[in-house]
């Protein structure tokens, strides 16, 4: 493919008969239909697509034989793995008739929809890898000063390479979980041995998460092209930090602990197909990149990400809002790279981006950036921030606006204290 | 528990009815009984316990109602997690129950038996997550003399923190699996800028990997002692590296595609019972370790390990010797503190324990030590290696020797030549 490919499904004048999905400030237009799992009253997890305030029931439609599942039910099992794993033909056939179910023309309204008020959401995928990037030049910029050199910030492979390093999969939670404070090993710079604590500089990273949907193969490469095509959705992630247990631990295999308790997405996948009119050209390159990275199609994705922060009992502020148009290495760029070396990757698998930060303060997805390590306080309700305190609570939502509007909906983790510390 | 704790299927007389298992040379004694998942004829993966030169089949007996599997089967799911995942009494009495039926006393000799020469074996598990920590004190230091600084070679933290990382857990594969070079940017140091090629420095890591049993609870550290009750059994594990794509990528977040392309694993899990005579104290401490990392019983592992090379056509010889009782950290130690930050854990999790290098030039567990960076050719049969060439074939061997003789199997694999680079 050349570029954006766009059909009727992304049609801005399309409407729906649920009126809910046509409101001008929604997340879950008709040109939308983002896949999420869902459970009503602690009953069996379904997959759903989400259309205004309600939720299209696919293991319903499915049950009933109104979507076709080839040989076996594909959205019985609680997540979405077993359709992102399907060819992306099937993907684009489903988005399509969904979409013809829920127009306002359409004469059979007799579906099972349940109201998003109502149920509980889950991970909407089992996700068996999860690897984190560093897409952002301002991030790794940022934080090469502050904790290397401000001179030389930008280490020499950046340019060359998407960095990345594997995360822990185990702790990627849903929206809404709440994330408990790390314990960790500290050491301040003036002391002779660390001690064990509750992380004090416990911080967001602000990203976008990229699902994979089609598997590679073990030893063989996968170029950006095909990178691009095996990409199923996008979601919200914030991937928590504890940085004075990462200073401490991540020489010299890098961050381990201090992000392995926690990473919150979003419950909605937004699919590759939704995004297409919001797709841009990567930056310009300071380096040329070499062969295997290199786009024949625009591939960022203008997306605007704020963040909001809300003390126990009260009200959330904004603290940044930033943008995924801007990263520098974009999400089949970094799929592209991850298969280089023959790495198999398999449906489900998550790509963070990478902390996305602006070129601006309050453009940056993290406070440790935002205060600058501590030494600038951001304001909040009924007082300051320079690192999270227990019971705040951070919400990202993600827009694309133009010919129509995308919402990714809520991204949010309340802090809860640390645990105890238990002796052998 | 206070320590190793002994029964009667420890007792060093016993013997098997099953003459190949009282073998004085053999790996899989009635004391032994590992645990692995095979198939016959491409049937259906079925879980088994190896005994002498022949496998019990645990899913036919289950089948048969012979062993007793609680509400449902956990022996039918090709993997070994569903029993892991079960209290660590219901792992003894299975065991006490299956040296019973084996037992040169048993009268009933009517069991469900399979000759390992007729099966393929599989993974023993599904791997949720893989950890790699760095607990060999000598290899640490050789590392960081060959590429930092001798005189500072190991980093400030190592003697507090079992330094780990989160390894790729869709590329560990079982013994027997081809491993496809990597490709992978690689930059000369007077180069200005990287290419992309097949590593030239492709090595092996000689590790012992643990293997979790029971999960822990997401925000809720545990204590050394319950983490080894917590660990189901050991495995052989040849993390493979790629060391020229590992020193250009791993700057700042650590090792990633250098080592994501393959980690072998040998097919049959030693259980932690069997290993109960073997257990050691730890080397002495130069630093005392923090309160959580202290351990009240010995939980180090007197396992032999070999490692022997051939080349296409040539014959295997072997090219290090070294032994895991003498690593700094044990799985104990690592699976508390990879708790403390609060990751959950899942039956089924891989912790590597770093490749294990002794205190001689031929205890080395890594090419990188055993040639010194390639400066030191060492002989195969037919010429020298730095690193690996295609069609080497490496094996590792365990052995623990002491009341009675457990062996591990054969952790194999050979190198296939790099894959064409797709270019977008």
């Amino acid at each position: 493919m050349t570029g954006p490919v766009l059909d009727e499904t992304h049609d801005p004048a399309r409407r729906s008969w649920i009126e809910s999905a046509n409101a001008p400030d929604g997340d879950f237009s008709i040109q939308n239909l983002p896949f999420g799992v869902f459970s009503e009253n602690a009953g069996d997890r379904r997959v759903g697509v989400a259309i205004g305030d309600l939720i299209l029931d696919l293991t319903a439609l499915e049950a009933q034989g109104r979507i076709a599942s080839g040989d076996a039910p594909i959205f019985d099992g609680g997540c979405l793995n077993p359709f992102m794993a399907r060819p992306r033909g099937e993907w684009t056939k489903l988005r399509a008739k969904l979409a013809r179910m829920l127009d306002a023309g359409a004469s059979d309204r007799d579906l099972p929809l349940v109201a998003q008020s109502a149920v509980e959401m889950h991970l909407p995928v089992r996700i068996g890898g999860f690897t984190d990037f560093y897409a952002s030049r301002e991030h790794a910029t940022n934080v090469g000063s502050m904790f290397r050199d401000p001179q030389n910030a930008l280490l020499p492979n950046w340019l060359h390479i998407p960095i990345g390093y594997n995360g822990r999969a185990s702790t990627v939670v849903v929206s809404g979980t709440p994330v408990t404070r790390p314990l960790g090993q500290l050491k301040a710079p003036d002391a002779d041995a660390p001690c064990v604590g509750p992380s004090r500089k416990l911080d967001i990273e602000v990203e976008l998460g990229a699902l994979v949907g089609t598997p590679t193969q073990m030893g063989r490469p996968i170029g950006t092209a095909e990178a691009q095509d095996s990409i199923f959705g996008y979601v919200l992630l914030n991937d928590w930090s504890a940085r004075d247990i990462q200073v401490w631990e991540y020489q010299p295999l890098g961050p381990f602990l201090s992000k392995a308790f926690a990473t919150t997405i979003s419950p909605w996948v937004v699919t590759s197909a939704a995004l297409e009119p919001f797709r841009r050209d990567a930056p310009e390159r300071e380096r040329p990149l070499l062969p295997y990275l290199r786009e024949a199609t625009p591939n960022n994705l203008d997306i605007e990400i704020t963040a909001t922060l809300a003390p126990r009992g009260g009200a959330p502020v904004q603290i940044l809002r930033t943008n995924a148009a801007g990263l520098y290495y974009s999400a089949a760029q970094q799929l592209a790279h991850h298969t280089l070396s023959g790495c198999r990757m398999e449906a489900g698998d998550l790509l963070g981006s990478g902390t996305i930060s602006g070129p601006t303060r309050d453009s940056c997805g993290s406070l440790l950036e935002l205060t600058w390590n501590g030494t600038e306080p951001i304001s909040v309700d009924g007082g300051t921030r320079t690192f999270l305190e227990d019971a705040d609570t951070v919400t990202l939502t993600g827009m694309c606006t133009g010919p129509y509007r995308i919402g990714f909906g809520a991204c949010s983790g309340t802090i809860l204290p640390a645990p105890e510390l238990c002796e052998p």
